[in-house]
């Protein structure tokens, strides 16, 4: 068992709280049977690791504490949610996960899980629809004479989550760099009925405080650490994804042409993955030097298109570097702390501002419908991959939004352009325009019947548009606005799960 | 054919302009085939009626104008889209329609239609994204010195129409009262990259002019009218809708007591209709004061509500009353002035100012599934009703989203409640509570497994309950988040079909 051997009393700048320095054994046993927990972290990214391991082990040594809830940004590491499931500790998770012991316990109906616009969870929380919120378990690099916290490589929901606990657990972790402190910018709305227009005009507006205000009487423990955060190296952009990077680009290219957009765009939005990695690599040859994000998560690709001169500011929510990346931010951190900027995600996400930017939105699909529905989170409609995240928030309220899948998974078995959807994150309502490896298909202002012709036609896959073409006429000859045919609407999946493929056999009438 | 009778020399008060004055068949020559249409009216409500009349006469005459294109605030009356529609002259019409003409000729597929959030359509004009408008068609009490326009019964969406056409027709309609003009709050709102706050805070906060902005110089027609809003008598509250009403504010008194709402709620959105109607009356009862409206549609129900000192103001788009109604609001027109306001929709359903007031959000779905997400468009998938309307507006930003349908139609043989909705408006991240005469399914906080038992068991008529849970059992075995089972998911749905009922034939397996 770890014990206090780290020297962090240099980040806790308020003497009367160094006497909290505990070993995160001893902090464990402040969590009780039960509790509901908001921990920091936004992908695996500023999220708390001695603490969530040593409350693990203390269940798997002594059977408590059970029954746990818990709340974080997004996903998170390992250390967290993993180890928390693994354990036996974890009832209850909120809004969104990508851990692998994780989703097998949720898809088990082990963990329960609701899976929740990001932008969702802190209003709610504050509204009082969750109940109250037991301990809070946030990552910083130091706290303040006042108690106050600064965060880490992440900000997520972790202001609400302080705000609303009833005990707050800060971890110091001293292997994220002090040069952080000043990047975050901490905000919290007002609830109705007194809530005020969130002043960002811009994505560099400076609206709050660069820590999380906390009554320091709440602090009970803080736990050194120097478990670094589990960042990923980046995988090399693919030809699938580099072609649907390029033809995002010629679009955008057109639309600017016709004075839909300027040459700088709208700030960008962009999710997180190899097919996003691309297409902000893509940007390193748009001939602009004034391009602006805001996103949910700062990754490589951003620091190069800073790097480059393309992209003059970033507001996230969350630092996700490679191993690489990392080296190069810290090194450069003073630079980048003028380009770039950590909200909430209440924030970074918010509807109101979002609107108000014009962001073009940029997420990936699971599968898309012939109609222009979009399935983001569920295979064959019942198992849970990750969640909807953030993407539901862009894609609502964005200037344009544009969802990208390569046109076929598993070697061509499986098409993501189906007759219906399996399940339904994003409606026809909020979907302009549609991005494979094939092409672009533009919805904007056309009848679902144009709709269905424009992604087939442009974004399945070849081997499967004569089957897709072969639905949608027999739909529509029986009329209707929107035409589909229930018998044969879950054809493709159907067939998948009996044949392993969804490819028609002898013909394309066999359903 | 009509001539000019009425004299409409005092509503318009430029001078310049009087010369303008015109018969309805004279106006209907300025459109060409394949123009872009706005015409002003939300509801059956202050939208144009000669003009458009005169169009289709003059369509049936001469073969033209043909490829008319025609936007409107969200449903007009019968003399647009009945009458265009029924001349052959409509080819394309956005973003929301109530016609029993039109709604046949877009489930034939011979008029077009997309179905956008209400929100949405301007902004998008603005954009670009539709194209060019060529004529705007507009519905007022007066023409003031300086060109701009003083609507009548509804906002909608005509302030940009105005903006964005390039030749402005108005209707001046004698049967309008002059005191209506005070009531409207024109507010356009800046396009990105210079979008400032939308300045409300309450639901009362004027921040825009009494008139819609008009250039002279583009108003090409002024036409006389003397044809009433198609005002349609309110049918009585039926029992299920009152005891929908009843579950509703009794979950509500639950919030209240719990301390998770005041007393005197939050802004309150309903949509149109009977039911909607029920829930409003339902309001009488309720002990505040200080109810406020944040809506689209201010009904009859609201007169009521003013008059009888709950609410002490209310926001939307369109007065729609019955008959009886339009007489009590014009006796008092001075009273409710200072009571009500009349909004653009885009600002009425706007999705930051939906957010930051809290709006409490009460919707009706055509049919819930098991998990919660919600159909408002479709019969059986494909057959278009009305259209979404704002419920997606405010559903996604409410302070808290209600779903009400009755849990069966046509006599039992419809359950409101499927395993699978046939189309999807409202995906379960946006659905609250879900509400029949059965009772209140509280979703908040809920994971899918837990979702089905509390929607099936609240809200699920009892004939249809055992088939559902059948359905829900057998899902749930083969595992997932969010079990279905893709060849039974629409089995209620080809019962429909082929047995004219939804109930189960000889046991609940049978499928």
């Amino acid at each position: 068992m770890k014990t206090v051997a780290l020297d962090i009393r240099d980040r806790v700048r308020c003497e009367s709280l160094r006497s909290l320095i505990m070993d995160p054994h001893e902090a464990a046993k402040l969590i009780n049977d039960g509790d509901v927990i908001g921990a920091s972290g936004f992908t695996p990214s500023g999220y708390p690791k001695e603490v969530p391991m040593a409350i693990a082990r203390r269940k798997l040594e002594t059977g408590s504490p059970s029954n746990l809830t818990l709340w974080c940004g997004a996903s998170v590491g390992p250390e967290l949610d993993g180890e928390l499931t693994a354990s036996g500790a974890l009832a209850r998770r909120f809004p969104y996960q990508t851990d692998d012991r994780l989703r097998k316990a949720i898809n088990e109906g082990t963990v329960l899980f609701q899976d929740i616009h990001l932008s969702h969870g802190t209003q709610n929380l504050r509204y009082g629809f969750y109940g109250k919120m037991d301990v809070a378990i946030v990552e910083a690099v130091a706290i303040n004479q006042d108690g106050s916290i600064v965060p880490s490589t992440s900000v997520g929901n972790s202001p609400t989550f302080v705000k609303m606990a009833e005990k707050v657990i800060v971890e110091v972790n001293v292997t994220q760099p002090m040069s952080l402190e000043g990047v975050h910018d901490i905000y919290i709305p007002g609830d109705p009925p007194s809530r005020e227009p969130i002043p960002i005009a811009s994505v560099s507006d400076r609206i709050g405080t660069p820590f999380i205000p906390c009554d320091p009487s709440k602090i009970v423990a803080i736990v050194p650490s120097d478990v670094p955060d589990k960042q990923r190296p980046l995988a090399a952009v693919d030809e699938v994804s580099a072609r649907m990077a390029r033809n995002l680009l010629d679009f955008l290219d057109v639309e600017v042409k016709a004075q839909r957009l300027p040459r700088d765009l709208f700030p960008l939005q962009s999710g997180v993955g190899e097919v996003a990695n691309a297409v902000l690599a893509g940007f390193l040859e748009w001939p602009s030097e004034n391009l602006r994000m805001y996103t949910e998560v700062i990754q490589d690709s951003m620091l190069d298109l800073i790097d480059a001169g393309k992209v003059s500011f970033a507001s996230g929510t969350s630092f996700t570097p490679s191993p690489e990346g990392a080296r190069r931010m810290y090194a450069n951190m003073d630079l980048y702390r003028q380009r770039v900027i950590l909200r909430p995600q209440e924030i970074s996400n918010h509807p109101e501002v979002i609107r108000r930017l014009g962001v073009i939105a940029m997420n990936t699909a699971v599968e898309v419908d012939v109609y222009g529905h979009v399935n983001s989170t569920m295979a064959l409609g019942s198992k849970m991959i990750n969640g909807i995240g953030g993407s539901g928030d862009f894609a609502r309220n964005g200037y344009l939004t544009v969802f990208l899948t390569p046109s076929t998974a598993k070697g061509g078995s499986i098409s993501r352009i189906v007759p219906f959807c399996s399940h339904v994150d994003h409606t026809e309502h909020d979907v302009d325009v549609v991005v494979t490896e094939w092409g672009v298909a533009d919805l904007r202002g056309l009848t679902p019947r144009e709709r269905s012709v424009e992604i087939v036609g442009k974004c399945a896959h070849p081997d499967y548009r004569s089957a897709l073409m072969d639905y949608i006429r027999r739909a529509q000859a029986n009329g209707g606005h929107e035409p589909h045919d229930l018998k044969e609407a879950f054809s493709f999946h159907l067939r998948l799960i009996r044949n392993g493929s969804m490819l028609p056999v002898g013909g394309v009438r066999e359903s």
